[in-house]
């Protein structure tokens, strides 16, 4: 039968432990929430909600097309000015997700004889992009500016050095300025992707590649989500006008796919706008991710230094690690739970994001469950 | 310069005339738009609208997670289990775009050793599954179901078949029935598009796979777009609840992504309550496209004859073919106008779009408007 070979991995995926399961929330979720990535606590804020619905009354359900036919509205460019000019870029570009503004940097800026140096922990999005790009790719041990320098040595002609700026399982960052160091020394661009650095890293959440100094570099470019900090849904490319242009007229995830729908570009305007107003939203997220932190070290737990709010904390094993989380659940608290195959080195574990609206009681709260749940 | 590459194929683009510019559409546009997905005119309908806005504020701006995380909420389950009911298949389940939902189901159906039969005038978003696909790719002659069935035949092990229901570009229709037979005869799985079938074709708008009887099949599979018909956001696969459950586990774009935003359901799901209560929209889009196909034929235009929607007019260059689209636009008209390298042949076109809301008057005026400034 067609689908008949399903059921063997099926079973497989069952006797390893490793089957996944949705899990709907309802609106009024009891949970305490450590496992979104509503790190500035934006998502469920009344301008942002009120963004969305107004848009949708004044925009329509949908865009109605791709950006290049009906579907780029004038909301779509103040979204574009709006973020190019709060993460300090020359230009913007909106796409429906993340994971599609990836797809489009990567491959539109890998042609046919280029070289793609990418990091090992890269997130799926850019590894996605590297195997449908034109050009090869090389990919390089985690966080290791020399080994991208070795391999970019390698090359003559266009290459691209691909990178989260914080990597999504275990909340490092990467090292910004020395990667954007290798690639200068060899004409190379910097694409890095600031999915977990917008909202939470630089001044007022002005991103990673702000805080480093990178913003504006007509060598660099750097992808965000809308879907995290601004609490929306959808993705952005930000660099210079001509990379930007470039991308609508070579980006087959800009060019072949549906505009952001006004709801999700309205409440992503709304929470830049909420920003700009409360820069200290940032900090506060990187403040309650140190707590975290401590406090879960301080109770004898693995948990990873935090560089903006993601803390990860190791788990024994895959097994261990569902039921942990399932513990926390049953005691109130969602966490996330990363394992095989999500996990690129294997290793289990429960994933906590810190959110700037978490008070000092719940983070205290949390990690007494965390503690009290531990395999 | 890292990037100055672009320069050289931007200069090449000019030349070419072939560069593409966004031109942002006002909330209040005065043209009269045969240009949009928007087959149902449902986009902007106050009750989808307003499930858009309900949503938000029910919700948040954001789902804020994976949907294996945070990303679930009942609202995203209620949508699968109406559009799997409404196009009459076993389950559902939601994407961020329609793009996303292709990469899943033809990446997660075509595991190493499978063999995956493409045809040739596919939508982009199908041809990057392939192309991210562990298994082989195959692309075959245009809506040719024997040659589907001489490829399957030389491959043993897990198979599928591609398609778009509805090309995109001329609006033609694929030989469905023929093609799932061939897909029967040698046990592989159908995967179609049903992107511009949905809310068109089949009683009420059920679909293209409702209409051939495909649909609830064990070896078929539709993926669809919430962003044409529906006048919302996001795609789904609809199939097998062991199809379902596989994507779950194993589909990238479904696992790495964010879940679709609550606004872009909430409308979706209103537009679906809408077409069950209107089902008379589907057949009134359908005779809007016959109409437009009878009048254009009338003058003398080369216009193809539309199996669903979509109706496509031949222009004798890219040139001619911007030309006049931009004097449509200027005396009042938008229209779609694909040129190389979005066009699979070679050959520009105007693409117009019946839309079920437009009037005999409109109809008669767009077409005027269309001779009037033809080539
Ligand atoms: C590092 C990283 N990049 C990209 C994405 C994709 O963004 P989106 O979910 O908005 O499509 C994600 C997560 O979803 C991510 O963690
Ligand atoms: C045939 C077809 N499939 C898939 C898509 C992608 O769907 P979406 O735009 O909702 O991502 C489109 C158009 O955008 C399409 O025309």
């Amino acid at each position: 039968m067609a689908f008949g070979w399903i059921d063997e991995q099926d079973r497989a995926r069952r006797e390893a432990g490793l089957v996944r399961v949705l899990r709907p929330r309802p609106a009024d979720s009891p949970l305490l929430d450590l496992a979104s990535n509503d790190y500035l606590g934006l998502a469920r804020h009344p301008e942002v909600t009120e963004g969305a619905a107004r848009a949708a009354r004044t925009w329509g359900g949908g865009s109605t097309g791709s950006r290049l036919v009906t579907g780029t509205t004038e909301l779509h460019t103040e979204l574009e000015r709006e973020l190019a000019g709060f993460c300090g870029f020359e230009a913007a570009l909106v796409f429906s997700s993340g994971y599609a503004a990836n797809l489009a940097a990567v491959t539109a800026l890998a042609p046919h004889g280029s070289l793609v140096v990418s990091d090992a922990g890269n997130h799926a999005s850019l590894i996605d992009g590297c195997r449908l790009a034109r050009g090869t790719t090389q990919v390089v041990a985690h966080a290791e500016p020399d080994a991208v320098r070795k391999a970019l040595a390698t090359h003559d002609g266009p290459a691209v050095a691909v990178s989260d700026t914080v990597f999504s399982v275990d909340g490092d960052a990467a090292p910004l300025a020395a990667l954007a160091e290798a690639c200068r020394e060899h004409g190379a661009g910097l694409v890095v992707d600031d999915a977990h650095g917008l909202g939470v890293l630089g001044e007022g959440g002005r991103g990673a590649p702000y805080a480093a100094g990178l913003a504006g570099r007509d060598d660099v470019v750097a992808t965000v989500t809308l879907s995290k900090s601004l609490g929306a849904q959808g993705g952005a490319v930000l660099g210079p006008a001509r990379v930007i242009g470039h991308l609508v007229n070579a980006a087959r995830t800009f060019i072949f796919d549906t505009g952001l729908a006004p709801a999700a570009a309205g409440a992503a305007l709304a929470a830049l706008t909420l920003l700009r107003r409360e820069p200290e939203r940032a900090a506060r997220a990187r403040a309650v991710a140190a707590e975290l932190h401590a406090r879960l070290t301080a109770s004898g737990l693995a948990a990873v230094r935090p560089d903006a709010a993601v803390v990860s904390v190791r788990a024994p094993s895959a097994e261990t690690a569902v039921r942990w989380a399932a513990d926390c659940r049953t005691a109130g608290l969602s966490v996330g739970c990363f394992r095989p195959p999500s996990v690129p080195d294997g290793v289990s574990r429960l994933r906590l994001t810190a959110r700037a609206d978490l008070s000092g009681e719940q983070i205290a709260h949390a990690v007494r469950v965390i503690g009290e749940t531990r395999p």
